[in-house]
């Protein structure tokens, strides 16, 4: 390989200069090798958070960190993941992935833990005994080709640049840049095999966009990223200035999407999962149209087929499925608390992204890295944005353990103090999907 | 002292924003202290090289580096240093410095070691026998008191945080900027007590600003930080579009400093050396003004005293006088070859930091921190721009060792290839002074 200079590298994007593909490699090259710094990277990092990366850059960027680790193939094309940009009671993945399963879509999930505000997927199934996350990626192969379906945690395996680049990010102030995190998101996706993708952009107080010009320029670049790949892609704009569903809390959301995979779940949850799902359908090829997708989608979730496809999934993987089959045994606090309405009105907005920190308080998520989650506590909404609500009616509840009384008293002060705003007059209900982008 | 978090400082400054005095003083206390880390660091250079800092900022760095070692003061006023940008042959600090010294400037010298094209202030002076650059800061205050100069290398002592982030800068191209290259050098002159400053900043192919647009800005930058601390300061953009007198390498440079000093040198070095000194003169107070200055500088170089000065310096730092009043028993090179011109016509430009490089390779500078320096090689140039020369005529002699006979064939070759341009008309001798700047 060529040698370059990593001054000259950092010179040229410092000064707004276009680097080229091979640049790109030899720098995730030397950054995997140890042959440049960390402080070199940092500096090249900050350079293009301000300067920007092109399109062609930011899909060289993708290809190098790709190609930093293993890389999945398979045959066909109907290996479509979904990404959540990550939000507060999203459990989205549980119900749609096995769906899109069901109806013939191949649905590779490698997905993250917790930290701050946003729950991980990986937190909340590991709630229900024996599940198993750790898979090596051959394992993770051969359950996605014979069944259709698999979920592991991240693995060093799968393009370990972006483990590296991320956490100089983290605390370099260079996170929220569009062409770092297209990059960080494609290049998973594509060496876990993707051949589609469906990109669910959470936007508002809960979400890490918190409006939508920031959302679709996020949106524009990984449907462009895509596009150079030559894989299909689908980005929704969805509504994150609530929680997603009526439940938060690790194993209160696999409650509720047990229960929504049962079509018997809250609407707004309901909603997204099938849309979601229709697009990963239409993505895949299964169906030639979008409206025939979510025929599809919908099929699946009323027949039950879905609900049986996660039932093999916790089983293959190790999970113990009587949990499942009655939620009843999940993790649960032995006290709840209901925190009722002061006054009449309707419920205006929700800080969201601040439901997400009480939930850490209540010991539900993680301040630090290394802080282990308590599955059983949570909250559980009546009332919602736009909802009517009479002094005294419940507008959720805590889930609570009898030593956290005094945490739980916070948690009302914190809630209606800077949580919760209420209106005299009618608000709409917030649509969950804003907007579709695509290709 | 209050918390901050380097995570915040770095998001300000990416975003544009101005940091506050206590943030610049946290930042490089937790720098010294090892609170944060190099990739954070070196992120916020890049921030700040991209985004810039405005005045107040630069003295706030100025003074959060100033303080991160020792300070020393003085009493009076008379206490001004001159620093250069740095080029190639100039020897200007020992000329200056004792004819200042002699008309009663106290002139303190902390000065560098060469790298790359430019040649150090230390490397030359140590080619003279005993001559001791690492004196404690103690026996640096004695002499400056008693004696009114001294002369020493940069020590870990003076502003330490500048190593630190110069090294962290030359990593990750971040040096050329106006605010850090101001912070840098005022920093430094601010602790080692100086009252007043005399910048050189040169200007052509062998500076590190190329251009007089930049120079301007690094003067006015210096100038206004000077202004903030409540010092005196005058900047000179003065001619490096050529090396400064006739003599390029480390004991030739002595010996036209000593030439120069008995006012025998050559007149571009000659007037440099007379203008910085009177301009320190004057910004000391010890004249009222600037002729006044100037005709005191020229009492001081054609009574002798500034020659007296330079020797006394020498016996006081331990080096061998004897090879001053005899210069040639300092080292020498027992071969010299004549570069001749091919052509005649009119010297147009010299690529001065070719000729730099050109005497790198001969074992004059270096390529690399820790190499060693050659005292003896160099160059003796009889032409310099706007010159006429005849077909046959000697440009230039290189004095070498007898294994460099390849070396000089390589040095004659790159220098008809990329230094010398020539012209068939007349062309113009550049005044060695461009420009000053006042506060």
């Amino acid at each position: 390989m060529q040698y370059y200079s990593m001054y000259e590298i950092i010179d040229k994007k410092k000064n707004g200069q276009e680097l080229t593909k091979e640049e790109f490699h030899w720098v995730i090259d030397s950054l995997m090798n140890k042959n440049i710094h960390e402080y070199q990277m940092s500096a090249l990092l900050m350079a293009m958070f301000i300067n920007g990366l092109n399109k062609k850059e930011t899909a060289w960027l993708t290809d190098a960190m790709l190609y930093s680790g293993q890389t999945l193939t398979f045959e066909g094309q109907n290996v479509v993941d979904k990404h959540s940009t990550g939000g507060v009671g999203d459990k989205a993945s549980f119900i749609l992935a096995p769906i899109a399963a069901a109806c013939g879509v191949r649905v590779p999930m490698i997905a993250g833990r917790g930290l701050g505000h946003t729950g991980g997927t990986i937190d909340k199934v590991e709630s229900i005994p024996g599940f198993k996350t750790n898979l090596p990626l051959s394992e993770f192969k051969r359950l996605l080709t014979d069944k259709g379906v698999a979920l592991i945690g991240q693995t060093k395996e799968i393009a370990p640049a972006d483990k590296i680049i991320y956490s100089l990010r983290d605390v370099t102030a260079t996170v929220d840049s569009i062409p770092l995190i297209t990059a960080s998101i494609m290049s998973k996706k594509l060496a876990e095999g993707a051949n589609g993708i469906v990109m669910d952009i959470k936007v508002g107080s809960g979400a890490f966009m918190k409006n939508k010009s920031q959302a679709r320029k996020l949106a524009r670049s990984i449907l462009d990223t895509a596009k150079r790949f030559d894989r299909g892609a689908v980005a929704l704009l969805t509504n994150m200035a609530q929680p997603l569903g009526n439940k938060v809390g690790n194993a209160m959301e696999i409650i509720e999407s047990v229960q929504t995979l049962k079509n018997e779940g809250p609407k707004d949850l309901t909603d997204l999962s099938l849309a979601l799902a229709a697009n990963m359908i239409h993505v895949a090829g299964v169906e030639s149209s979008y409206a025939k997708s979510m025929k599809a989608a919908k099929k699946a979730l009323t027949s039950g087929d879905a609900y049986r496809c996660f039932e093999d999934i916790i089983k293959e993987q190790g999970g113990d499925v009587s949990y499942i089959k009655d939620t009843s045994k999940l993790p649960a606090t032995k006290e709840t608390t209901e925190i009722k309405a002061p006054k009449a009105g309707y419920i205006k907005s929700l800080k969201t992204d601040e439901i997400g920190l009480l939930l850490t308080e209540l010991g539900g998520g993680r301040k630090t890295k290394t802080d282990k989650i308590d599955f059983a506590v949570g909250f559980d909404f009546n009332k919602k944005v736009g909802d009517k609500v009479k002094e005294g009616d419940t507008i959720f509840t805590v889930h609570h353990h009898k030593s956290q009384v005094d945490k739980v008293t916070q948690v009302e002060g914190r809630f209606f103090k800077d949580v919760v705003k209420f209106s005299k007059t009618k608000v709409e209900r917030p649509a969950i999907i804003i907007e579709k982008l695509e290709q």
